[in-house]
């Protein structure tokens, strides 16, 4: 990037849990460059947002240019709470609902609340962003995945965010690895039945071969798609490996298949009321757990098209110009 | 107790992963006095395993008679391994199966293996023993359920254990509360809507009042056993406490009912293949837990009936008995 050229048009932060990233983005919407901070909601003492904005943004703080921001900042333990806008929700719909901080330091971006079929509420912060970055013109109605520590899925349809459901994933393969029963059988070496095992099991923990791990996750998606007991289907992490039919070492790619698989068939049982194809879905995330998601998919028989990177900033950028916050130019069609 | 006419034929000791309990019990099967120590398999160093029995028996070691035990203590990070006996299994099965201590101090009763429908392994140690004491004398099928951290739903034909079934809807829950944002949401004092709920916040966590509680329960029962992802339900703990639509007080009960009531649907539904009713269950189990269970079951239109307590002890004594290992008397029937 050629500082001297750097000429931002709208700053567009995602401001999440744990991290913040800023985005400089030029007239005709591109982004320029990006800066990053551990500095996410839960990390900011009470009241100290404002320090954290300057300390992200550095010297991009001269720049006398609006200022958008998704994610948990809008949220109750964020900057400033800003109410959820309710499904289906377009464009204008979030546009709209921009709050602003009282120092006027920043518009912050509403989430979206839906119901499920029970009326249980679902919320999202910062995704709703990502799929309205994500959507490209010639978009009908489109599945979408956004794999995470909660995924996400949801239907939009022709820009309208339609509705979308929750899972706890990631949270769950954290929880279950880190705190129970099954998170010992992986790290333990009393399991080994053999000294070949005993050596790969040690707590340096050294890598387990792809097509090793591959075969366990591949074992667990058909494990997980099944769609029994999610609380019954998880125990095989332990049975397997008591029985010599999982190795240890492989119980974490086993029990990722298992709740990948379960997420992936509740959720095309839950896209069945959407009037969409449960067989194409539009996968939205950073490299290493989407493409997991893609080949979990692939599995399935299901085809996947990647969102492009950045789909937040995108997503940031259509809000504010929608909006009418930013001046936008005719995009540079070639030499000029 | 009068120690001077207690004269045991066999000294039973349900051996499990946290504490263990033995049982003094006379010619005639009847326990006459029992005795406990926080002495489970996970809390005796390596190789100990003589000196804790010998902690846990006291001046019960006086006593020349056969001794057996059922639990973890037959596991691989126990005294003894026992290999598990397949299902299904009946008494011979289990009694011809016994192994002893390296030191004769003790007879271990194998644990129990089975194959669910797609061939996955499932376990249980003690609760074997535990369904060999709950059967009464004119059962036929039986249709189980052993509450617990991994709960078991077992079928029992005459005597017979067909198949069973692990949840681990304990350790989920507990996992949940403790190391998940779901814990967290019922924990801290930010989702307070208003004084009365910030006061009952309280670290030192009041009791909820039964009837706020119950509804909560009763509530999460009927999400969970929709039997959508249970990655997804659980969610809306978080979102109703959000939504000010379940206090938070009332997480953990709203959870344990999602999650039982998942348990409770996935059984319902594993039992179809073994052509019992699912329309009674016989409740295995200590009193607090045993109740939840039946209350979920009343409200899921279940008949139950509780096991006799001591059912480990009563197991054990069938198992010794069968094994040839006590001398059994004619039951005194009245005045002697």
């Amino acid at each position: 990037l050629d500082e001297v050229t750097f000429d931002p048009a709208l700053i567009a932060i995602d401001w999440g849990t744990t991290s913040a990233r800023a985005y400089g983005i030029d007239a005709v919407g591109r982004v320029m460059a990006s800066r990053s901070a551990e500095l996410g909601v839960q990390r900011v003492a009470e009241g100290r947002f404002p320090q954290a904005l300057d300390a992200l943004l550095g010297d991009w703080r001269k720049f006398p240019v609006p200022r958008i921001a998704c994610g948990m900042i809008g949220s109750r333990q964020g900057w400033i709470e800003v109410p959820y806008v309710p499904c289906p929700a377009d464009l204008d719909a979030f546009g709209n609902a921009l709050v602003r901080t009282p120092g006027g330091e920043l518009l912050v971006v509403p989430g979206a609340l839906c119901r499920d079929a029970d009326g249980v509420p679902d919320v999202m912060r910062g995704e709703e962003t990502q799929l309205v970055g994500a959507m490209v013109a010639d978009d009908e109605r489109v599945l979408a995945v956004l794999p995470g520590t909660h995924s996400k899925w949801a239907v939009v349809d022709e820009g309208r965010l339609l509705g979308f459901a929750t899972f706890m994933t990631g949270e769950l393969y954290a929880v279950l690895l880190d705190h129970s029963i099954l998170g010992r059988m992986a790290n333990r070496r009393y399991l080994a039945s053999g000294g070949a095992l005993a050596d790969a099991v040690e707590a340096s923990a050294p890598p387990v071969e792809t097509s090793r791990g591959d075969a366990a996750f591949r074992a667990g998606l058909h494990r997980g798609w099944g769609m029994h007991a999610l609380a019954h289907d998880i125990f095989g992490a332990r049975t397997l490996a008591l029985a010599n039919e999982l190795d240890a070492v492989c119980v974490p790619e086993w029990l990722s298949g298992v709740l990948i698989g379960h997420e992936i068939a509740g959720a095309r049982r839950w896209v069945e009321a959407w009037g969409v194809s449960a067989n194409r879905v539009r996968v939205i995330g950073a490299e290493a757990l989407a493409g997991r998601y893609e080949r979990a998919l692939a599995c399935a028989g299901v085809v996947t098209d990647r969102a492009a990177n950045d789909a937040a900033a995108t997503g940031l950028w259509r809000i504010a110009q929608r909006a009418g916050v930013v001046h936008t130019c005719e995009p540079a069609r070639g030499p000029s």
